[in-house]
Protein backbone atom coordinates (compact mmCIF):
# COMPACT_ATOMS: atom_id res chain seq x y z
CA UNK A 1 0.00 0.00 0.00
CA UNK A 2 1.23 3.42 -0.67
CA UNK A 3 0.23 6.84 0.69
CA UNK A 4 0.70 9.41 -0.78
CA UNK A 5 0.70 13.64 -0.12
CA UNK A 6 -0.69 15.74 -2.57
CA UNK A 7 1.87 18.09 -4.00
CA UNK A 8 2.24 21.84 -2.81
CA UNK A 9 -0.84 23.95 -3.93
CA UNK A 10 -1.12 27.69 -4.22
CA UNK A 11 -2.39 28.24 -0.77
CA UNK A 12 0.38 26.38 0.48
CA UNK A 13 3.04 28.73 -1.59
CA UNK A 14 0.57 31.74 -0.33
CA UNK A 15 1.27 30.78 3.77
CA UNK A 16 -2.95 30.48 3.68
CA UNK A 17 -4.94 28.04 6.16
CA UNK A 18 -6.47 25.97 3.48
CA UNK A 19 -8.55 23.09 4.94
CA UNK A 20 -10.95 21.66 3.29
CA UNK A 21 -10.78 25.18 0.51
CA UNK A 22 -10.63 23.43 -2.66
CA UNK A 23 -7.25 24.90 -4.20
CA UNK A 24 -5.66 24.05 -6.85
CA UNK A 25 -1.96 22.72 -6.89
CA UNK A 26 0.67 25.49 -8.06
CA UNK A 27 3.57 24.54 -10.73
CA UNK A 28 5.26 23.19 -8.77
CA UNK A 29 2.91 20.59 -7.14
CA UNK A 30 2.27 19.50 -10.55
CA UNK A 31 6.06 18.62 -10.63
CA UNK A 32 5.58 16.78 -7.84
CA UNK A 33 3.25 14.72 -8.34
CA UNK A 34 4.71 13.79 -11.93
CA UNK A 35 8.48 12.57 -10.16
CA UNK A 36 5.77 10.53 -7.68
CA UNK A 37 4.34 8.86 -10.34
CA UNK A 38 7.66 8.49 -12.59
CA UNK A 39 9.32 6.83 -9.16
CA UNK A 40 6.49 4.63 -9.17
CA UNK A 41 6.73 3.29 -12.43
CA UNK A 42 10.45 2.97 -12.37
CA UNK A 43 10.18 1.02 -9.37
CA UNK A 44 7.59 -1.38 -10.86
CA UNK A 45 4.31 -0.60 -8.87
CA UNK A 46 0.91 -1.97 -10.12
CA UNK A 47 -2.28 -0.88 -8.95
CA UNK A 48 -5.82 -2.08 -8.51
CA UNK A 49 -7.40 0.81 -6.85
CA UNK A 50 -7.25 4.45 -5.24
CA UNK A 51 -8.70 6.76 -3.22
CA UNK A 52 -8.78 9.86 -2.54
CA UNK A 53 -10.16 12.96 -1.21
CA UNK A 54 -12.66 15.28 -2.66
CA UNK A 55 -10.32 18.42 -2.65
CA UNK A 56 -8.84 18.61 -6.10
CA UNK A 57 -5.33 19.08 -4.64
CA UNK A 58 -5.25 15.09 -3.87
CA UNK A 59 -7.09 14.07 -6.99
CA UNK A 60 -5.11 15.63 -9.42
CA UNK A 61 -2.06 14.69 -7.81
CA UNK A 62 -3.72 11.14 -8.84
CA UNK A 63 -4.61 11.54 -12.19
CA UNK A 64 -0.79 12.80 -12.60
CA UNK A 65 0.28 10.16 -11.04
CA UNK A 66 -2.14 7.74 -13.28
CA UNK A 67 -0.99 9.16 -16.27
CA UNK A 68 2.66 8.95 -15.20
CA UNK A 69 1.94 5.17 -14.36
CA UNK A 70 -0.23 4.64 -17.50
CA UNK A 71 -3.41 3.72 -15.07
CA UNK A 72 -5.88 5.82 -16.32
CA UNK A 73 -8.45 3.28 -16.07
CA UNK A 74 -7.70 2.64 -12.20
CA UNK A 75 -10.90 2.72 -10.36
CA UNK A 76 -10.99 5.25 -8.31
CA UNK A 77 -13.09 6.08 -5.00
CA UNK A 78 -13.27 10.13 -3.62
CA UNK A 79 -13.94 9.57 -0.24
CA UNK A 80 -14.61 13.06 1.81
CA UNK A 81 -13.56 11.27 4.87
CA UNK A 82 -9.52 11.48 3.29
CA UNK A 83 -9.94 15.44 3.71
CA UNK A 84 -7.63 17.55 4.86
CA UNK A 85 -8.30 18.66 8.35
CA UNK A 86 -11.18 21.41 8.57
CA UNK A 87 -9.58 25.07 9.60
CA UNK A 88 -12.47 26.30 10.92
CA UNK A 89 -12.82 29.77 10.43
CA UNK A 90 -8.95 30.03 9.63
CA UNK A 91 -9.31 28.81 6.13
CA UNK A 92 -7.92 31.15 3.31
CA UNK A 93 -6.35 33.34 6.30
CA UNK A 94 -2.28 34.14 6.33
CA UNK A 95 -0.57 32.12 9.00
CA UNK A 96 1.54 34.84 9.47
CA UNK A 97 -1.09 37.40 9.59
CA UNK A 98 -2.84 35.37 12.38
CA UNK A 99 -0.07 34.94 14.66
CA UNK A 100 0.53 38.87 13.85
CA UNK A 101 -3.14 39.42 15.44
CA UNK A 102 -3.93 36.22 18.12
CA UNK A 103 0.05 35.00 18.75
CA UNK A 104 2.38 33.20 17.81
CA UNK A 105 1.64 30.79 20.39
CA UNK A 106 -2.23 30.52 19.72
CA UNK A 107 -1.87 29.69 16.59
CA UNK A 108 0.86 27.29 16.97
CA UNK A 109 -1.52 25.33 19.21
CA UNK A 110 -4.05 25.96 16.35
CA UNK A 111 -1.95 24.25 14.14
CA UNK A 112 -0.27 21.21 16.43
CA UNK A 113 -1.96 20.23 19.42
CA UNK A 114 -3.62 17.54 18.96
CA UNK A 115 -6.85 17.95 20.56
CA UNK A 116 -7.30 21.65 19.55
CA UNK A 117 -9.72 22.92 17.40
CA UNK A 118 -9.46 26.15 15.49
CA UNK A 119 -12.33 28.65 16.19
CA UNK A 120 -15.07 27.02 14.19
CA UNK A 121 -17.12 28.22 10.83
CA UNK A 122 -20.48 30.37 11.40
CA UNK A 123 -23.03 27.68 10.58
CA UNK A 124 -24.26 30.77 7.87
CA UNK A 125 -20.93 31.49 6.59
CA UNK A 126 -20.87 30.68 3.26
CA UNK A 127 -17.47 28.37 3.27
CA UNK A 128 -19.20 26.19 5.58
CA UNK A 129 -19.56 22.72 3.62
CA UNK A 130 -23.52 22.23 4.19
CA UNK A 131 -23.39 24.86 1.17
CA UNK A 132 -21.32 22.72 -1.05
CA UNK A 133 -23.12 19.84 -3.15
CA UNK A 134 -19.49 17.79 -2.95
CA UNK A 135 -21.10 17.02 0.52
CA UNK A 136 -24.94 17.51 -0.11
CA UNK A 137 -25.52 13.72 0.68
CA UNK A 138 -24.28 13.35 4.03
CA UNK A 139 -25.80 13.66 7.43
CA UNK A 140 -26.08 18.00 8.96
CA UNK A 141 -23.90 16.60 11.60
CA UNK A 142 -21.17 15.24 10.09
CA UNK A 143 -20.08 18.06 8.45
CA UNK A 144 -17.21 19.78 10.76
CA UNK A 145 -16.99 23.30 10.63
CA UNK A 146 -13.49 23.09 12.62
CA UNK A 147 -11.39 20.21 13.47
CA UNK A 148 -8.71 19.28 15.70
CA UNK A 149 -6.21 16.68 14.71
CA UNK A 150 -8.12 14.11 17.33
CA UNK A 151 -11.22 15.01 15.40
CA UNK A 152 -9.98 14.14 11.79
CA UNK A 153 -9.06 11.02 13.08
CA UNK A 154 -12.91 9.81 13.82
CA UNK A 155 -13.49 10.13 10.09
CA UNK A 156 -10.25 8.78 8.84
CA UNK A 157 -10.15 5.34 10.86
CA UNK A 158 -13.54 4.22 10.27
CA UNK A 159 -13.49 4.89 6.45
CA UNK A 160 -10.23 2.91 6.97
CA UNK A 161 -11.78 0.16 8.90
CA UNK A 162 -14.81 0.15 6.62
CA UNK A 163 -13.76 0.94 2.98
CA UNK A 164 -9.94 0.37 2.34
CA UNK A 165 -9.28 -2.23 4.78
CA UNK A 166 -11.85 -4.84 3.38
CA UNK A 167 -10.09 -4.13 -0.45
CA UNK A 168 -6.66 -4.79 0.74
CA UNK A 169 -8.31 -8.00 2.68
CA UNK A 170 -9.80 -8.95 -0.92
CA UNK A 171 -6.19 -8.94 -2.17
CA UNK A 172 -5.87 -5.45 -4.31
CA UNK A 173 -2.93 -3.19 -4.24
CA UNK A 174 -4.00 0.52 -3.18
CA UNK A 175 -2.68 3.97 -3.52
CA UNK A 176 -4.07 6.86 -1.17
CA UNK A 177 -3.45 10.08 -2.03
CA UNK A 178 -4.49 12.33 0.57
CA UNK A 179 -3.70 15.34 2.52
CA UNK A 180 -1.06 16.44 5.27
CA UNK A 181 -3.45 15.83 8.27
CA UNK A 182 -5.72 12.78 7.01
CA UNK A 183 -2.38 11.05 6.27
CA UNK A 184 -1.04 11.63 9.77
CA UNK A 185 -4.44 10.35 11.29
CA UNK A 186 -3.68 7.35 9.30
CA UNK A 187 -0.23 6.44 10.21
CA UNK A 188 -0.80 7.37 13.95
CA UNK A 189 -3.53 4.33 13.49
CA UNK A 190 -1.58 1.89 11.97
CA UNK A 191 2.26 2.27 13.58
CA UNK A 192 -0.32 3.23 16.76
CA UNK A 193 1.86 6.64 17.50
CA UNK A 194 1.54 8.24 20.49
CA UNK A 195 -0.82 11.83 20.87
CA UNK A 196 2.43 13.01 21.74
CA UNK A 197 4.09 11.62 18.79
CA UNK A 198 2.22 12.29 15.85
CA UNK A 199 2.48 16.06 16.72
CA UNK A 200 6.34 15.20 16.00
CA UNK A 201 5.01 13.83 12.68
CA UNK A 202 5.64 15.05 9.00
CA UNK A 203 4.58 13.70 6.16
CA UNK A 204 6.45 15.25 3.26
CA UNK A 205 4.49 16.69 0.24
CA UNK A 206 4.85 14.15 -2.77
CA UNK A 207 7.10 11.36 -2.12
CA UNK A 208 5.62 8.55 -1.78
CA UNK A 209 5.19 6.39 1.36
CA UNK A 210 5.23 2.27 1.33
CA UNK A 211 3.61 0.86 3.56
CA UNK A 212 4.01 -2.90 3.83
CA UNK A 213 1.30 -4.86 5.57
CA UNK A 214 1.18 -8.48 7.57
CA UNK A 215 -1.83 -10.98 6.99
CA UNK A 216 -3.24 -9.17 9.51
CA UNK A 217 -3.18 -5.82 8.68
CA UNK A 218 -0.46 -4.55 10.62
CA UNK A 219 2.62 -2.91 9.17
CA UNK A 220 5.64 -4.42 9.16
CA UNK A 221 7.75 -2.12 6.94
CA UNK A 222 7.43 1.82 5.74
CA UNK A 223 9.79 3.33 3.93
CA UNK A 224 9.69 6.54 1.55
CA UNK A 225 10.52 5.85 -2.31
CA UNK A 226 13.19 8.87 -3.16
CA UNK A 227 14.13 9.47 -6.92
CA UNK A 228 16.99 6.93 -7.28
CA UNK A 229 18.30 9.15 -10.33
CA UNK A 230 18.39 12.34 -8.00
CA UNK A 231 20.26 11.24 -5.26
CA UNK A 232 20.41 14.47 -3.92
CA UNK A 233 16.61 13.77 -2.62
CA UNK A 234 17.67 11.88 0.83
CA UNK A 235 14.27 11.42 2.36
CA UNK A 236 14.03 10.28 6.03
CA UNK A 237 11.43 8.71 8.40
CA UNK A 238 10.32 11.85 9.31
CA UNK A 239 8.45 10.14 12.37
CA UNK A 240 9.08 10.16 15.84
CA UNK B 1 -29.16 12.77 -18.54
CA UNK B 2 -26.20 13.67 -20.50
CA UNK B 3 -24.32 11.46 -22.81
CA UNK B 4 -21.27 12.74 -24.58
CA UNK B 5 -19.02 10.51 -27.15
CA UNK B 6 -15.40 11.17 -26.16
CA UNK B 7 -13.68 13.84 -28.42
CA UNK B 8 -11.07 12.70 -31.85
CA UNK B 9 -8.73 10.01 -30.70
CA UNK B 10 -5.25 9.44 -32.74
CA UNK B 11 -6.28 6.50 -34.21
CA UNK B 12 -9.34 8.41 -35.21
CA UNK B 13 -6.89 10.71 -36.80
CA UNK B 14 -4.57 7.66 -38.42
CA UNK B 15 -8.18 6.12 -39.74
CA UNK B 16 -6.99 3.02 -37.95
CA UNK B 17 -9.73 0.64 -36.12
CA UNK B 18 -9.74 1.67 -32.88
CA UNK B 19 -12.07 -0.93 -30.07
CA UNK B 20 -10.83 -1.41 -27.19
CA UNK B 21 -7.00 0.09 -28.05
CA UNK B 22 -5.86 2.36 -25.24
CA UNK B 23 -5.36 5.11 -27.31
CA UNK B 24 -5.37 8.88 -26.36
CA UNK B 25 -7.40 12.00 -27.64
CA UNK B 26 -5.85 13.81 -30.32
CA UNK B 27 -5.14 17.62 -29.75
CA UNK B 28 -8.42 18.29 -31.49
CA UNK B 29 -10.02 15.70 -28.81
CA UNK B 30 -9.09 17.76 -25.80
CA UNK B 31 -10.11 20.71 -27.61
CA UNK B 32 -13.31 19.08 -28.09
CA UNK B 33 -13.71 17.84 -24.71
CA UNK B 34 -12.98 21.97 -23.52
CA UNK B 35 -15.81 23.18 -25.41
CA UNK B 36 -18.06 20.14 -24.48
CA UNK B 37 -17.82 21.56 -20.69
CA UNK B 38 -17.71 25.25 -21.48
CA UNK B 39 -21.45 24.87 -22.97
CA UNK B 40 -22.44 22.83 -20.12
CA UNK B 41 -21.29 24.65 -18.09
CA UNK B 42 -22.52 27.90 -19.90
CA UNK B 43 -26.17 25.96 -19.46
CA UNK B 44 -25.98 25.76 -15.88
CA UNK B 45 -25.76 22.30 -15.82
CA UNK B 46 -25.10 20.24 -12.52
CA UNK B 47 -24.11 16.50 -11.80
CA UNK B 48 -24.16 14.08 -8.91
CA UNK B 49 -22.18 11.56 -10.28
CA UNK B 50 -20.27 10.16 -13.74
CA UNK B 51 -20.58 7.05 -15.40
CA UNK B 52 -17.41 6.25 -18.27
CA UNK B 53 -15.39 3.53 -20.02
CA UNK B 54 -12.25 2.11 -18.81
CA UNK B 55 -10.76 3.52 -21.65
CA UNK B 56 -8.72 6.64 -21.57
CA UNK B 57 -9.94 8.47 -24.44
CA UNK B 58 -13.63 8.39 -22.67
CA UNK B 59 -11.44 9.27 -19.30
CA UNK B 60 -9.55 11.72 -20.14
CA UNK B 61 -13.02 13.77 -21.97
CA UNK B 62 -14.31 12.88 -18.77
CA UNK B 63 -11.56 14.73 -16.89
CA UNK B 64 -11.59 17.66 -19.05
CA UNK B 65 -14.79 17.63 -18.83
CA UNK B 66 -14.94 18.21 -15.03
CA UNK B 67 -12.29 20.44 -15.19
CA UNK B 68 -14.24 23.04 -17.21
CA UNK B 69 -17.50 22.38 -14.85
CA UNK B 70 -15.28 22.49 -11.36
CA UNK B 71 -16.46 19.17 -11.28
CA UNK B 72 -13.29 17.52 -10.15
CA UNK B 73 -14.97 16.11 -7.00
CA UNK B 74 -17.59 14.37 -8.88
CA UNK B 75 -17.78 10.71 -7.91
CA UNK B 76 -17.15 8.76 -11.52
CA UNK B 77 -17.30 4.50 -11.90
CA UNK B 78 -15.50 3.20 -14.87
CA UNK B 79 -17.24 0.50 -16.58
CA UNK B 80 -15.78 -2.00 -18.97
CA UNK B 81 -19.71 -2.39 -20.30
CA UNK B 82 -19.38 1.08 -21.51
CA UNK B 83 -15.98 0.55 -23.72
CA UNK B 84 -16.53 0.72 -27.53
CA UNK B 85 -17.46 -1.94 -29.03
CA UNK B 86 -14.36 -4.60 -29.57
CA UNK B 87 -13.14 -4.63 -33.08
CA UNK B 88 -11.62 -8.19 -33.11
CA UNK B 89 -8.78 -9.07 -35.10
CA UNK B 90 -9.04 -5.56 -37.10
CA UNK B 91 -7.98 -3.21 -34.13
CA UNK B 92 -4.83 -1.25 -34.88
CA UNK B 93 -5.54 -1.92 -38.97
CA UNK B 94 -5.86 0.97 -40.98
CA UNK B 95 -9.55 1.46 -42.67
CA UNK B 96 -8.51 2.27 -46.12
CA UNK B 97 -5.94 -0.79 -46.53
CA UNK B 98 -8.57 -2.98 -44.89
CA UNK B 99 -10.99 -2.06 -47.87
CA UNK B 100 -8.21 -2.69 -50.62
CA UNK B 101 -7.71 -6.30 -48.96
CA UNK B 102 -10.80 -7.51 -48.00
CA UNK B 103 -12.94 -5.00 -50.41
CA UNK B 104 -14.91 -2.34 -49.46
CA UNK B 105 -18.58 -4.15 -49.05
CA UNK B 106 -16.77 -6.65 -46.31
CA UNK B 107 -15.23 -4.19 -44.41
CA UNK B 108 -18.41 -1.61 -44.74
CA UNK B 109 -20.51 -4.73 -43.48
CA UNK B 110 -17.73 -5.41 -40.14
CA UNK B 111 -18.39 -2.11 -39.31
CA UNK B 112 -22.31 -0.61 -39.93
CA UNK B 113 -23.76 -4.45 -40.13
CA UNK B 114 -25.88 -4.70 -36.50
CA UNK B 115 -25.08 -8.34 -35.82
CA UNK B 116 -21.44 -9.00 -37.90
CA UNK B 117 -18.72 -9.53 -35.84
CA UNK B 118 -15.34 -8.65 -37.43
CA UNK B 119 -12.61 -11.68 -37.32
CA UNK B 120 -11.97 -12.43 -33.76
CA UNK B 121 -8.78 -12.04 -31.56
CA UNK B 122 -7.03 -15.17 -31.13
CA UNK B 123 -6.73 -16.32 -27.45
CA UNK B 124 -3.56 -15.73 -27.35
CA UNK B 125 -2.66 -12.35 -29.16
CA UNK B 126 -1.03 -10.18 -26.98
CA UNK B 127 -4.23 -7.65 -27.54
CA UNK B 128 -6.71 -9.82 -26.33
CA UNK B 129 -8.23 -8.65 -23.13
CA UNK B 130 -7.19 -11.20 -21.09
CA UNK B 131 -3.73 -10.15 -20.71
CA UNK B 132 -5.04 -6.99 -19.82
CA UNK B 133 -4.76 -6.34 -15.57
CA UNK B 134 -7.86 -3.81 -16.05
CA UNK B 135 -9.99 -6.99 -17.15
CA UNK B 136 -8.10 -8.80 -14.39
CA UNK B 137 -11.56 -9.28 -11.51
CA UNK B 138 -14.24 -10.42 -14.71
CA UNK B 139 -15.00 -14.26 -15.89
CA UNK B 140 -12.44 -14.99 -18.99
CA UNK B 141 -16.39 -15.85 -20.48
CA UNK B 142 -17.58 -12.28 -20.22
CA UNK B 143 -14.29 -11.05 -22.49
CA UNK B 144 -14.85 -10.29 -25.93
CA UNK B 145 -12.67 -11.21 -28.69
CA UNK B 146 -14.86 -9.21 -31.04
CA UNK B 147 -17.88 -7.91 -31.07
CA UNK B 148 -20.99 -7.13 -33.39
CA UNK B 149 -23.24 -4.07 -32.32
CA UNK B 150 -25.78 -6.43 -31.59
CA UNK B 151 -23.36 -8.34 -29.14
CA UNK B 152 -22.14 -4.96 -27.44
CA UNK B 153 -25.99 -4.03 -26.42
CA UNK B 154 -25.49 -7.48 -24.49
CA UNK B 155 -23.68 -5.71 -21.58
CA UNK B 156 -23.99 -2.31 -22.09
CA UNK B 157 -27.99 -2.62 -21.81
CA UNK B 158 -27.25 -4.99 -18.24
CA UNK B 159 -25.06 -2.21 -17.30
CA UNK B 160 -27.91 0.41 -17.62
CA UNK B 161 -30.03 -1.48 -15.78
CA UNK B 162 -28.36 -2.62 -13.05
CA UNK B 163 -25.82 0.23 -12.16
CA UNK B 164 -27.48 3.79 -14.14
CA UNK B 165 -30.97 3.51 -13.59
CA UNK B 166 -30.53 2.79 -9.80
CA UNK B 167 -28.66 6.12 -9.67
CA UNK B 168 -31.00 7.79 -11.57
CA UNK B 169 -33.94 6.59 -9.78
CA UNK B 170 -32.21 7.62 -6.53
CA UNK B 171 -32.25 11.29 -8.10
CA UNK B 172 -29.10 11.86 -9.22
CA UNK B 173 -28.21 14.08 -12.17
CA UNK B 174 -25.32 11.93 -14.36
CA UNK B 175 -23.14 12.16 -17.17
CA UNK B 176 -22.50 9.34 -19.03
CA UNK B 177 -19.01 9.53 -21.43
CA UNK B 178 -18.29 6.98 -23.46
CA UNK B 179 -18.24 5.47 -27.12
CA UNK B 180 -19.59 6.05 -30.44
CA UNK B 181 -21.43 2.23 -30.34
CA UNK B 182 -21.89 1.73 -26.68
CA UNK B 183 -23.97 5.22 -26.52
CA UNK B 184 -25.47 3.89 -30.12
CA UNK B 185 -26.09 0.64 -28.34
CA UNK B 186 -27.64 2.71 -25.74
CA UNK B 187 -29.69 5.32 -27.56
CA UNK B 188 -31.00 2.09 -29.10
CA UNK B 189 -32.26 0.83 -26.19
CA UNK B 190 -34.08 3.78 -24.73
CA UNK B 191 -35.78 5.11 -27.97
CA UNK B 192 -36.50 1.78 -29.04
CA UNK B 193 -35.05 2.32 -32.16
CA UNK B 194 -34.83 -0.76 -34.95
CA UNK B 195 -31.74 -2.75 -35.64
CA UNK B 196 -31.97 -1.23 -38.74
CA UNK B 197 -32.91 2.07 -38.02
CA UNK B 198 -29.53 2.02 -35.20
CA UNK B 199 -27.25 1.57 -38.71
CA UNK B 200 -27.98 4.95 -39.28
CA UNK B 201 -27.82 6.80 -36.24
CA UNK B 202 -24.37 8.24 -36.15
CA UNK B 203 -23.71 10.26 -32.62
CA UNK B 204 -20.95 13.12 -33.02
CA UNK B 205 -17.96 13.62 -31.07
CA UNK B 206 -18.09 16.21 -28.18
CA UNK B 207 -21.21 17.50 -28.24
CA UNK B 208 -23.51 16.82 -25.41
CA UNK B 209 -26.82 14.82 -25.88
CA UNK B 210 -29.34 15.76 -23.30
CA UNK B 211 -32.09 12.98 -22.77
CA UNK B 212 -34.94 13.65 -20.41
CA UNK B 213 -36.78 11.36 -18.72
CA UNK B 214 -39.90 10.58 -17.13
CA UNK B 215 -40.54 9.32 -14.04
CA UNK B 216 -40.71 5.89 -15.65
CA UNK B 217 -37.49 6.45 -16.87
CA UNK B 218 -38.48 6.67 -20.49
CA UNK B 219 -36.68 9.45 -22.56
CA UNK B 220 -39.44 12.56 -23.17
CA UNK B 221 -37.07 14.53 -25.46
CA UNK B 222 -33.78 14.03 -26.70
CA UNK B 223 -31.31 16.79 -28.05
CA UNK B 224 -28.02 17.95 -28.57
CA UNK B 225 -26.64 21.60 -26.75
CA UNK B 226 -24.47 23.15 -29.40
CA UNK B 227 -21.97 26.30 -28.72
CA UNK B 228 -24.53 29.15 -28.57
CA UNK B 229 -21.51 31.44 -29.36
CA UNK B 230 -20.54 29.73 -32.46
CA UNK B 231 -23.82 29.27 -34.34
CA UNK B 232 -21.69 28.45 -37.36
CA UNK B 233 -22.22 24.70 -35.42
CA UNK B 234 -25.78 23.76 -36.20
CA UNK B 235 -26.34 20.48 -34.78
CA UNK B 236 -29.17 18.02 -36.02
CA UNK B 237 -30.43 14.78 -34.64
CA UNK B 238 -29.00 12.45 -36.97
CA UNK B 239 -31.05 9.72 -35.93
CA UNK B 240 -33.47 8.05 -38.53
Amino acid sequence: MILLRHGESVWNLENRFTGWTDVDLSANGVEEARLAGKILKNEGYQFDKAYTSVLKRAIRTLWIVEEMMDLVWLPVEKRWELNERHYGNLQGLNKAEMAKQYGAELVHQWRRGYGIEPPPLDNSDPRHPRFDRRYAGLAPEALPASESLKKTLKRVIPCWKQHILPDIAAGKELIIVAHGNSLRALYKHLEGLSDQEVMELNIPTGIPLVFELDSAFRPTAHYYLADSEKSQVVIGDTAH
